[in-house]
C-alpha cells in the first residue's frame, strides 16, 4: 500500500504539477487533489487538464475565463474571494459541470462543487476536541406523500449516555434547490452544534432536517432533463436573494402538512423529545426561512421559537400588521406572550429587505432579534453564523 | 410554490423534452432529471444540451459516443445493460466529468455519476415497509494518525428502543477509490440489514463503515492534480479486477493499527457493543477485502468472523498453506476451530482468482463459504448479494 501511494505522489507531482507554494488545497476537495488552492490573500487557483477544448471556464458569482497552457492545462487565478463556502462550477465548452477535483455538494438542483475559503483564526465550525454528537440518517413513511423519506437527525454528544433526558427540538431548512443534506454538508450543523453545547453555549437539543421537497400523489414535479445551458441559478452572488413571489411566501402546504402529520410525530415517538410547543423550534434559510414563517404563524399552538435566516416571507416595504404574515402579528402584545423568539438573520452583502422587516417589526412593537453577517452575501457562512448566534437563544 | 412547480413543469417539457414512454428515469437521477432512463430491456439513453461542444461521449464499461441535434442535444441509447449499480461519467471534449443529472458516488477517488439498473421482482436493497435503523455519522480523533476522522455506524431498528441489549459488530469496508460512504449510498447497506432482521434471517447488529484511508504524520499522501485525461480507472467494468500488488495484500498497515487502537476501542466504548472476538466480523469488497484478510489473520484474537467480497488476498494459482496468509492457514484444524466463519464471494463475470482460492482452500481442508453472484461483474451489485447472503451466517 505504501509502495503504491509512493507511486501515486511520484507521478502525480510529475504529470499533475504542485501547487505553487502559498497556495493550499482548499479543504473541500477531493482527498489528494492540490487544485483549486487558496493563496493567502484568499485569491484562488482553478486548473483543468482539457487538451480539446475550445473553451474553458470557472463560474463563482460570475465567470472567468481559464488559460490554455500548451499540454493543455487550462488555470486561471480568481481575485481574493470571501471567506466561507461557496458554490461553484467549470464550464468546458460551453457545458456547466462539477469540478472532478472537488466534493460534490446539493445546490441549484444539483450536485456541484464547492469551495471552502478559509476564516482564519475562526474555528466554531471546525472539529474541535470536545464531546461529539452524531448525525443520523432516518428513513420513514410519510402518509402525505406517499412515500419514504430521509431526514437527518443530529443527537448532541450526550444523548447516547444520558438515557433518561429528554431534549428540546429545532427544526432546520436548507434553502431553494438545496436539500436535507445542506446544513450537514454545506452547514456543518454538527461542529457548530458540539462545539456551541462543550462551551455551554447552548442547551443540548436534537436537530432535524429534512427535504422541502414534499408533494402528494398527483401534485406536479418538476421535470428537468439535461441541464439548461447557463441557466442554472447561481446561489452565493454577492447581493442576490431569490425574488419571493406570492406561493412561495404562502409555503409549500403540502411540506406543512406532512411535517405536522409524519415528521413531528415521528421524531417524537422515535427519540427522547420533550413534545410540546415550548420546547419546538423552527428555523431555516432563504426559501426555507420563508417555509419556517408559512409554517410555524399559522400553528403557533405546536412552535415557540422561530428563526428566518436570510429569508422570512416578511418585508419592510409591504409590512402591514393586520394582514401580513396571515394575521399572526396583528395582536404584537399576544404575539410577544406567544412567541419566545423571533429571529432574523441576513449577510450585509445581501438585500436590505429582512433589515427593513426587523425595522417594521420594531415599530409595531413586535420583539424580535435581528442579526447581520459582516461582509456575507446570501450563502452558507452567513447561515453558519445565523446557527451560531440563534441556537444559543433557544429553549431558555 | 405549486405555481413555481408547475412553471418548472411547463418549462422542462417544452425546452428539454419528455423521455420515451417507455423509459424510466433512473433512481439514481437528481430529482426531476428525465435522463438517464431505462427501458424496458435495460437500454439506457442519456443525453446532455451541449451546443458548443465538438463530442460528448458516455463512459459506462466502454465508450459511447453520443449524437448531437440540430439543438445542441446530444443523446446516445446504451445496448442492454446488466442490472445493478453502475459508475459512469460522461466526456465532454476529452475531459471526464459527472452528469449534471446524476447524483454523485465517490468512486475512482472522485465525485462520480452512478445509475441504477432495476432488477425487477427483486426488493431486499430497497426500502420496505419494515422497521428502519439508522446510519450514524460519527466523528473522532484518531492517535495514531494525529486527525479526525468520520465513520458511519449502522444501528438496527431496536437499538433505540432495547436500551439493555449488546449487540455484536461488523467492520466492512469499501473498495479503491471509495470511502466510507460507498456500502450507504452505492450498497444500501440499511436496506439489505433491515429487511434481514425483519425477516429474522440476520440477527440485530452494529456494521462500522470507515475509510480505509490512514496515513501517520508524515507518511506519503497521494498528490492529484486536475483528473487525468482518459486515466481514471472505472470500476464496474465486466471481467476487471485490480491486480493485487504485495503491497496490497500486505494492506494498509496504518490502517490496521488504526482500526485496533482507536476505532475499534471507541466503538466498543461508545456504543451498546458485545465487545469479544465472538462478536466481532470483518469483510469489505476487493481492496476492502484484502485489507480484511491481512487485519484479522493477523489478530484472529479479535475477529471470528471474515468475509472477502471480490477481494481476500488470497488466489489458487499461488495459495501455499505454510505461507499464505503469513502462515495463518498452515494449521487447518486450529483455523477452523477458531475462525467462525470465513467467507468468499465473487460475480460470475470476475476473473477466476476467488474460485480457485476457495478450491485450494477446500483441498488443504480449511472450511469456508463460497457464494457466486450470477451475470454480475466487479460491481455493488455482486458486494449487495454477497452482504445480503453474508450478514445472516453472522454471530450464530
Amino acid at each position: 500500500m505504501r509502495q503504491l501511494l509512493a507511486l501515486i505522489l511520484l507521478v502525480g507531482a510529475a504529470c499533475w504539477g504542485q501547487p505553487p507554494g502559498d497556495c493550499t488545497p482548499a479543504s473541500t476537495n477531493i482527498p489528494g487533489a492540490q487544485y483549486p488552492c487558496v493563496h493567502p490573500d484568499n485569491r484562488v487557483t482553478f486548473r483543468l487538464m482539457a487538451p480539446e477544448a475550445n473553451k474553458v471556464q470557472v463560474q463563482l458569482g460570475q465567470r472567468y475565463d481559464m488559460t490554455r497552457a500548451a499540454d493543455g492545462m487550462w488555470s486561471v487565478t480568481l481575485p481574493p474571494q470571501v471567506v466561507g463556502f461557496h458554490y461553484y462550477t467549470l464550464v468546458v465548452d460551453g457545458v456547466q459541470v462539477a469540478d472532478p477535483a472537488s466534493e460534490t455538494f446539493f445546490g441549484s438542483s444539483w450536485q456541484h462543487s464547492g469551495i471552502e475559503v478559509p476564516e482564519r483564526g475562526v474555528d466554531y465550525y471546525e472539529a474541535r476536541d470536545v464531546p461529539h454528537g452524531e448525525v443520523r440518517s432516518r428513513w420513514y413513511f410519510s402518509k402525505v406523500t406517499g412515500a419514504w423519506r430521509r431526514c437527518y437527525v443530529y443527537t448532541p454528544p450526550d444523548y447516547n449516555t444520558n438515557v433518561k433526558a429528554r431534549y428540546p427540538v429545532l427544526y432546520l431548512l436548507h434553502g431553494g434547490g438545496e436539500d436535507q443534506r445542506g446544513w450537514v454538508m454545506q452547514g456543518r450543523v454538527d461542529f457548530i452544534l458540539d462545539n456551541l453545547i462543550a462551551a455551554k453555549n447552548a442547551k443540548p437539543m436534537l436537530i432535524v432536517m429534512d427535504s422541502m421537497s414534499a408533494r402528494k400523489p398527483g401534485e406536479p414535479v418538476p421535470v428537468r432533463s439535461g441541464m439548461p445551458r447557463g441557466g442554472i441559478p447561481q446561489a452565493g452572488q454577492p447581493g442576490r436573494m431569490p425574488p419571493a413571489t406570492p406561493a412561495m411566501l404562502a409555503g409549500n402546504r403540502t411540506f406543512t402538512e406532512m411535517m405536522l402529520q409524519d415528521l413531528i410525530p415521528m421524531i417524537d415517538s422515535t427519540y427522547r423529545t420533550l413534545p410540546d410547543r415550548e420546547h419546538r423550534a423552527m428555523a431555516g434559510l432563504s426559501m426555507g426561512g420563508m417555509q419556517t414563517f408559512a409554517t410555524t404563524l399559522a400553528n403557533l399552538d405546536k412552535f415557540a421559537y422561530i428563526g428566518g435566516f436570510s429569508g422570512s416571507g416578511g418585508s419592510g416595504g409591504t409590512f402591514d400588521p393586520k394582514t401580513s404574515g396571515n394575521g399572526a402579528y396583528a395582536d404584537a402584545a399576544a404575539f410577544n406572550k406567544k412567541v419566545k423568539l423571533l429571529w432574523l438573520g441576513v449577510g450585509t452583502e445581501e438585500s436590505p429587505n429582512t433589515k427593513l422587516f426587523h425595522e417594521a417589526l420594531d415599530k409595531h412593537g413586535i420583539k424580535n432579534v435581528y442579526f447581520e453577517s459582516p461582509g456575507t452575501a446570501h450563502e452558507w457562512l452567513t447561515w453558519r453564523r445565523c446557527l451560531n448566534d440563534f441556537a444559543p437563544r433557544l429553549f431558555r
